[in-house]
């Protein structure tokens, strides 16, 4: 299966959850820490009880750079422990000049071998498409972001009367020629996203900001239930697998994992 | 020295340019490609040769983190191997939600060690403060940059009448309390840097683009002079570095970084 093809089965069986690892060393369980790959050992206890109801699992690079190559490793070692059929997105936000670009496409797809990436459209079409190059995978294009700066310059008017981040939209679809492209919007800017969803299309969306960021699960449900289109997926990171620190933490993240995912199912039946 | 004390000891020495290490192994003379560490290697003769003449040294994370974790050892050593005097700049256009720019501010100062960094704005102010944050850095934010795709939204006017890379510029300068910021500027724009002086200010600014990519010279360093202004930085990666493949490769770097160099003093002269 491609990317898109795991996303849309993943819908298809009712699931519409993506799992943030968001490791921290300083968040995870104390009980942890002592063993040799405390953030490996994390990320494999909740892969083995998420993978039966994620809709994905979202990697955030940054987390392990900041431990330099021995959490690179660890990054690589995680992805590796993903069952097959899991959509694995390399939360990357990478966007540079084509020849540079083309490195950390190479990098992202090649050598961690993600299904997906998130991507920063600020330098324009030849930073993303090294990354369109590659057909089989979904390239989550940032539209408008779940943090309070993305009035800085993604709410932006332009001289034609829309926003920045609805230029990004319409030239993501332009750019969406080869079907693998998507766009992140974040779940905070609910009014937006119902405002947008024709804009949108049918890009596939990730939506991050459900949990910790408070974003409104109901409201981004509606707008995707009013158009009677899914290829969604709701990203949970530290509210979900940081819910507990003690020795059932896996257990508690699965039960809100399962919890989340019965109410968007609820809210598309309702 | 501070990230700003050392680039200012640097043009005081009339010394302009930056030698960016984009080593990729697949143009590395093939000699090299024997030994264990083909990529450290070669980057340890550029640096042995331009550590007298090089204003900074910029390296492209994204050369090394294409190798996986392998290539994120070669990156840190690399950087330990360049001296204390000179700027180090960690070019990796980061850009993310405060929670994981404080990531990768904490990789890019703490663990790498960079004096510097390239960062995207598009997520606005609370993606940038983690970076802002240290004091003694020096941050390089993207206004315009080098590439075609600069067009798509760096230049797309807003309706009060400027380009959003100028407002990125104009932002950054009041962003910029603590005297750590500057803009990464391309090269190849050189209209653009010429009519954006007054707005760029007393900013630091990265150029890249000269080379591979044709910017112009004699007009970037034009611009400077005309307001009697320094505190610039011209980015020379692969014409640089790659200047010949034979046994004396750093040698021809050498010459064409001392060439580059002399011509910039003479323009600030002329």
């Amino acid at each position: 299966m491609n990317a898109l093809e795991k996303l849309i089965a993943a819908n298809d069986a009712n699931k519409f959850i993506c799992v943030g690892l968001d490791t921290d060393i300083e968040k995870i369980p104390s009980f942890l820490r002592s063993s040799s790959k405390p953030v490996l050992d994390f990320n494999k206890s909740i892969i083995d009880v998420v993978k039966e109801d994620a809709a994905a699992v979202k990697i955030n690079f940054a987390f392990y750079e900041s431990a330099g190559y021995k959490g690179i490793k660890i990054l690589s070692e995680t992805i590796d422990y993903i069952p097959d059929e899991i959509l694995v997105i390399g939360d990357a936000k990478r966007g540079d000049i084509g020849n540079t670009s083309k490195m950390y496409a190479k990098s992202v797809y090649d050598h961690f071998k993600c299904d997906a990436v998130t991507l920063n459209p600020l330098l324009g079409y030849d930073s993303l498409e090294p990354f369109l190059k590659y057909e089989d995978k979904l390239n989550f294009i940032l539209a408008l972001t779940s943090n309070p700066g993305a009035s800085d310059f993604e709410k932006q008017k332009l001289d034609d009367g829309i926003f920045l981040y609805q230029k990004i939209i319409q030239k993501v679809n332009k750019w969406n020629t080869m079907k693998n492209c998507g766009i992140v919007f974040g779940a905070t800017k609910s009014d937006e996203l119902r405002e947008n969803m024709n804009n949108i299309g049918s890009l596939p969306v990730l939506l991050p900001g459900i949990g910790t960021q408070s974003g409104n699960l109901e409201e981004v449900v509606y707008s995707f239930k009013s158009m009677k289109r899914k290829q969604l997926l709701i990203n949970v990171s530290r509210s979900l697998i940081y819910k507990s620190n003690r020795k059932n933490f896996a257990h508690k993240a699965k039960e809100e994992l399962v919890r989340l995912n019965s109410k968007v199912v609820k809210l598309f039946e309702s």
